[in-house]
């Protein structure tokens, strides 16, 4: 490899407008959020911020050293863990052919010789302290950071503060999701207990900053990153997760299949802030130079050793498509699109024998409960078109899944559950009734869904109407899905408009299930709007960037920031502008015409009233056009 | 103005990879349609189109001559209308300061000096024709139009045809609708009789292809254009309407307020194939020089007969918002957000009077059905951020729009509904459920509603979402929201955006209910994306030109236009490729694995049969691995 990996080229600065602040929790710990000040009186507000030190201006970035290791002395003082020499980096591990192909890699400075791992009978699970009572330093970071009420408190003006009507007319629909009044450190140490929730964090991944997984937290979403035989670079992938994070990923999973993926991963880890995601099982076909009847069980053990030395926060694995379930999909219109489900498959029906990963899927929890690792149960059968959507083949897996949460759970390992894929509209909701029943309330992590099939080009979008309606319903987290996906390999502008569809649906979502505080953000803006703080809607909104250059777009002028009109109407004519007027008039002591709409008044007293304050309103002389500022 | 209009710039020619045919009715009736023909034994699928003749290669666009009439006949035969002349052109009309300047102006030769009205006493409305069991041309014609799976009968191949097992999995949720089984005029007639459906089409509007917005027919969508006080030319707006149905706009509305409204208005009814939309408040206010107070009912009532004239095929008439529902709106967030609800409140309260749209809405059916144009009752009070969501103000509004349909009912002129805005997802169903009440089954037309407010730039998006959720519910149309809402005017590429998320938006409802026919394109799409035909999923897309470039973007080369493999995965692994293999595997007769799955056969057989299954299929010596073409 000839290829310079340098820090230049990594995306880095505050995000227009907001600045990087940290709220205090117990013990030192220190949680970032994204904060907007706005004009005037109307205060600050403080916005969940997964986008890590890159959008802080003090950080100085280098990605050879690695981000700090934020959690490297929680993980120490447990105790319950030992260093030891990490596993010896192998050809394989790279795709290479020989060993001597390791010395022109280009090994990430920060890697490590020395890995953790659980002592010898221990359980390093966030689930099994959270079992045990113990409140862990990520359990009291992530009631930091997902108490969006208290980070605002003090922050948002008198003019914010909710209106009781208000609150009650709008008070969300949770669907059954037993929401927290207020985010505790106990309440998140419960939800992880009973398994409703996960934090994955890899004790070897120190770097990352802990975030929770789970229906009555704020809905999170993943993208997708990853190079593959056809294009990318190292650099590029690590530019590609904090690229992902700056617009809003909470969790970023690794897809390589190609070269170098060892390697790449150790980059990409490295520097993470957020939890890294992989499918362990696309490394080990590479392993055995994509013979799938030559994939074992102790090459894809070694893979997961690998892997979980590394960091790697959660594995996707598809154990639950079990030999007896191929048939299923026999009279699919799409068959089986998942690639590890298509893998596993084909290796059942060469072998003709059940799934290795099913026949071996306690030994993998042994393993994980080592590192803290979390299992992504995959859904090999998801229907790859609405017409294979919520078919027998797809539930069957579902069922196997739920079987396989009760024997994670049974070894204090913590586990989400992977879903579709395509579903039209009306059988969204069957995919989470029968996912909670199936799963004993482990969190879904859906693939969208798609919910047409007729929009390639346009499928980050359609899958993210889906994936608003399911985060609703109670999925926990939203894997994204990139315009290009169904054509071709995402670049940079095409991870962000996943990103950005799936953030917009995740919040909606947010906001319709009544999480406290999520509507702080929507109101902080419609307040903007209508008071034609023009910088401060800029700044609120989910792409700055975006936003002022499809301001400037119709009216670059500066003058047109602070003006009390905007281009959809133009100068002379401003819809705001002039209720702005009503609404000072109406909300004057306008007693005659209000008691008139509850009828509580005679009407001849009313027609006075009303000439009266036809008079009053006309000397005013409230004039409708507003001079071009 | 010195502007030169020529139908160069107009945008024509036929879809990527679609054809127009069309499709006959009783009575010489032709009704086009989208055609894509299909790969091999394939056959072809015949898709809804209202882009008009502009996709008709054989179409000469003269923009002079505006399009042929249609409907002229049907009109003339039914023996109910006379030619009058046309009201004469004011200076007023165009925003001219002088009768002279009207010499200027670069007027449609198309325009028509002798109009159509209703004979004295005559109603000449499609409801009138509908209650008197009068079946029409124009509900042949969308009888034709709707029925996509009488289009597709013998058009598609067999391998297209409807699974027993999959229909019944998949039939849809049409949550109350009552979805013809088989779509005739009759049924069109009923549903124009009972109100529960529109066919806007003005008889001054003969170039209109006849189509209907109804609960019980294919969501539509509407895109808006207009000039306004900042921007824009007379040929760019007739582009932009060609444009916008070019990709899926069923209907357009004219919100031009700056000047040249009424030349602008009669260039784009000749050329429109669509029915047109407009908000003659606008226009009035226009006429008063800005100033609300000066607007009256004899000035309001001679706009309308202009464009009545002209040929505007459905108004939106802000008669609901009355005086007394002012005040409601002063707690809120965003007050009065309707430009036209903004100017009738002002109207209100300066004169401390009643509407005089509601006044005088009798008067306005009497003019109405002169010409059958379809009241679009306007939602003045929709709420224009999540927090005034389903407010007292909001639905106060909504009564009276209730009271309103009915007078326009006993009239038997036609209506719509129209609705918010800005909703959370979890209030958008109240949104449905009240407008059926309130209004009695008359269609309702939502604009969006967005879910969040925080994403200014990506609003076509947020909206879409709850137009996708809405549009399930009940909502017959859809009003589309370009990326440039709350921030500028859209431009030609915005346009398209916001017309493609509202078309999946539609489509999307339209199989979350099932309506007849609406799959079979998804599934033609994935069974194209299955079979790796390439061409055919790029000309089966919603938007074929973005599938290809996207496609091509990555794998520009011919040959990947019909390899086995995409480029997701690259050449040397594709998960289609191997469920294709393990697919034609499952399916030959594997009665040893399916009986087991049914749980019918002795674990000792089943294990035979798997090791038999196991040579057989080593022996026929499937590669996962495709050489690269």
């Amino acid at each position: 490899m000839s290829e310079t990996i340098d820090s230049s080229t990594i995306s880095r600065g505050a995000i227009l407008g907001s600045r990087k602040i940290h709220v205090a929790g117990p013990e030192g710990i220190q949680v970032p959020f994204r904060e907007v000040t706005l004009a005037g009186d109307e205060g600050a507000i403080a916005l969940y911020d997964p986008s890590g030190p890159y959008t802080d201006p003090a950080h100085q970035v280098d990605i050879a050293a690695g981000l700090p290791r934020l959690r490297e002395d929680w993980i120490a003082v447990r105790g319950d863990t030992e260093l030891v020499p990490a596993r010896l980096v192998k050809a394989e591990d790279d795709g290479l052919r020989s060993h001597a192909d390791l010395a022109n890699r280009e090994v990430c400075p920060a890697a490590r010789t020395q890995v953790r791992r659980a002592r010898a009978g221990a359980n390093v699970s966030q689930l099994h302290y959270a079992r045990r009572g113990l409140i862990t330093p990520e359990m009291e970071y992530i009631a930091v950071r997902e108490n969006l009420v208290r980070a605002n408190l003090g922050r948002l003006a008198a003019a914010a503060a909710p209106d009781a009507e208000r609150e009650r007319r709008l008070r969300g629909d949770a669907r059954g999701a037993g929401l927290p009044v207020d985010m505790t450190a106990e309440f998140v140490r419960q939800e992880v207990a009973s398994g409703r929730a996960i934090i994955p964090a890899n004790i070897n991944h120190p770097e990352c900053e802990p975030m929770a997984i789970g229906r009555n937290f704020l809905v999170k979403i993943n993208a997708n990153i990853g190079n593959s035989a056809v294009a990318s670079s190292i650099g590029e992938e690590v530019e590609k997760m904090v690229w992902s994070i700056r617009w809003g990923a909470d969790t970023v999973m690794d897809l390589s299949t190609g070269r170098n993926i060892h390697t790449t991963r150790e980059w990409i880890l490295r520097n993470s802030p957020v939890p890294i995601g992989t499918v362990p099982i696309y490394q080990a076909l590479e392993k055995v130079g994509g013979t799938v009847e030559d994939l074992t069980w102790e090459l894809f053990r070694d893979t997961l050793v690998e892997q979980c030395e590394q960091g790697v926060d959660y594995f996707t694995i598809h154990a639950g498509l079990r030999l007896r379930h191929v048939p299923l999909t026999a009279k699919r219109v799409t068959g089986i699109v998942s690639r590890g489900g298509s893998i596993m498959a084909k290796w059942c029906l060469v072998h003709h024998r059940e799934s290795f990963l099913y026949d071996h899927f306690e030994e993998m929890c042994e393993l994980l409960k080592q590192y803290d690792v979390s299992f992504s149960l995959g859904d090999g059968l998801r229907p790859g078109s609405l017409a294979d959507a919520n078919d027998e083949a797809q539930f069957a897996e579902l069922e196997t899944l739920g079987e396989l949460t009760k024997i994670a759970w049974k070894h204090d390992v913590q586990v989400i559950i992977e879903g579709p894929g395509h579903v039209p509209m009306h059988l969204v909701q069957e995919n989470m009734d029968r996912q909670l029943r199936a799963c004993g309330g482990a969190p879904f992590y859906t693939l969208g869904p798609l919910v047409s099939d007729v929009s390639p080009g346009y499928d980050h979008f359609t899958s993210a109407i889906g994936a608003a309606m399911i985060g609703w319903y109670g999925t926990a987290m939203l894997c994204y899905v990139t315009p290009k996906e169904h054509l071709g390999l995402p670049n940079r502008e095409d991870v962000k408009q996943g990103v950005i569809a799936y953030k917009i649906a995740a919040h909606a979502a947010d906001v319709a299930k009544g999480f406290p505080g999520a509507r702080l953000w929507d109101d902080a803006v419609s307040r903007a709007r209508f008071g034609f703080r023009w910088q401060d809607q800029f700044h609120l909104a989910i792409d700055p960037d975006t936003a002022v250059a499809y301001h400037d777009a119709t009216l670059p002028a500066d003058g047109a920031k602070s003006a009390h009109f905007c281009s959809m109407c133009g100068p002379k004519f401003c819809s705001m502008e002039i209720t702005n007027a009503v609404r000072e008039y109406a909300a004057s002591e306008n007693a005659a015409i209000s008691a008139a709409a509850n009828g509580v008044v005679a009407s001849a007293d009313v027609a006075k009233g009303l000439a009266d304050k036809a008079r009053e309103f006309k000397a005013a002389g409230a004039e409708l056009y507003q001079a071009a500022r």
